[in-house]
């Protein structure tokens, strides 16, 4: 294989990786809810998919999963070992989380990327890194009708805010290098994500008083 | 009337039939929820028209509610027919039932028919089935405020699902008749929704173990 | 400056007054949910983009937000401002809601000559004044997890309609002054609020009974 077929293929890896991640994420939640087998599998598809095809709505392209039949298949194994292996799932919390992360900072790359070819300026690419990496789970908590875990607990969204800065700096600072940018926002989310969950970090909470 | 009138004519009453009992379900939940009449008659009107504005968004087509006024003023017969006759409404039950089992159908075909209308492959358009006939229906629990009810009871997009394989396996079977996939499809959706019905059948549930 | 001029600045303040307004109302309505800055922000920022972003999907034009940066600004703004002001605000209660109705107005005005360029007829420009006005707090509302307000209480959406066909009888009765139409359309819309809060008016309710 040369460099290139080696790129898309690592590519591709870790994009299955994040998509089973997110899509076992809604599944698990679904089950909590005494979702059926169509329930689970439809919230673990939206929260795979939503917040690509939301993107691709706004960015008026074609819809990235009417491409390919493999987003469905991937979210059908997810399924099918979420159903074969629950209690195998449940003490490999921390690896999902992993995959989450991992999943969470390839897709805000695409997202970011994407928009960029499409012409757009950064603060828009930036949206919508944001929108392709965390609005799946917004989705997927509209549809088991909870108040979306993005917007109260720990840094998940932000991190892709924050990733999405740090492509555009230092796409600014070596422009020459087109491949630092991506590497560079991956980590910063990944490296947000972990920091948030071993240390607790969360936004501050707007108060209410009437 | 030559006979493709008669067949457009006999579409068109189906088509009618289908929005009036998808509006009517969405006008008798908004009413259990104290909506007001725009809220009942919005909710009736994105149960009988989300699934297909979902579609058609998806497809990147003109929405199909936005080139002829009927959908709206079909809806708003039906929430005058909800307000006017409600007790007698409520003793037909098995009447409306039976009214959203053909509406289901026929959109489930609608859907199929124009995704491959635009070129897309056989299971892009099974999806575009399954929204168009059944997830008129989440938006409307979306709106007020419940779990989508499809995602949890008895046999209904499921059924879509296996309207679609049959279209699919009909139109390799008798390539020569096309009017054989779609009347196929829905006799197998009509089929699975009688028979869920009448012997409550369901998809198993995915259970939930910490 | 000249006239053309002095009317898209005064266009512009308005609509800078009508973005903040409804920002504040739902980064207000996140903060009773103990949501955090970020989706304190997001959940402004679709309230008061939420609308007309659905219009231009239906539309099938570029997302209007996606073209300025300033509708981001302006959520910000508003939301430091509930930060910073909280207890100012929540004493301008009758101020906040004087600037929701221009808003309300303003919103529904451009969602109707938008459409109408496009070369829509009356009745979908009419639909999407609707949607441009009233359903950002919808989705809004969608977000907090809440069944939508305008669902239920006074005069919100109705007062779109109401502006909508006065809109569509102006433009009939004076074809040869543009300018009365949305002026008429705006005032109406601004007086049914005002009177609807002053007499708390409501539509009927929809009464279930089984």
């Amino acid at each position: 294989m040369d460099s290139e077929t080696v790129q898309a293929t690592f590519l591709f890896v870790i994009e299955v990786i994040g998509t089973i991640a997110f899509a076992i994420s809604g599944i698990r939640l679904a089950a909590t809810k005494k979702f059926d087998w169509f329930g689970a599998y439809t919230v673990g598809l939206v929260t795979a998919i939503g917040g690509g095809t939301l993107r691709d709505l706004l960015l008026d392209c074609t819809v990235f999963w009417m491409e390919t039949w493999w987003y469905l298949a991937v979210t059908a194994l997810s399924l099918a070992a979420v159903i074969v292996f629950r209690t195998f799932l449940v003490r490999r919390e921390r690896i999902l989380l992993m995959f989450d992360s991992i999943g969470l900072a390839l897709f805000c790359v695409i997202g970011i990327e994407k928009t960029i070819h499409f012409g757009y300026p950064m603060w828009v690419a930036g949206i919508m890194g944001v929108i392709t990496g965390a609005f799946g789970g917004v989705i997927r908590d509209i549809l088991i009708n909870e108040e979306p875990i993005i917007f109260r607990k720990d840094i998940y969204a932000t991190a892709c805010i924050a990733g999405a800065v740090v492509y555009w700096l230092t796409s600014l600072l070596v422009p020459t290098l087109p491949i630092v940018p991506p590497l560079a926002c991956a980590a910063v989310v990944i490296l947000l994500r972990v920091l948030a969950l071993r240390y607790s970090l969360h936004l501050p909470v707007l108060i209410h008083r009437d």
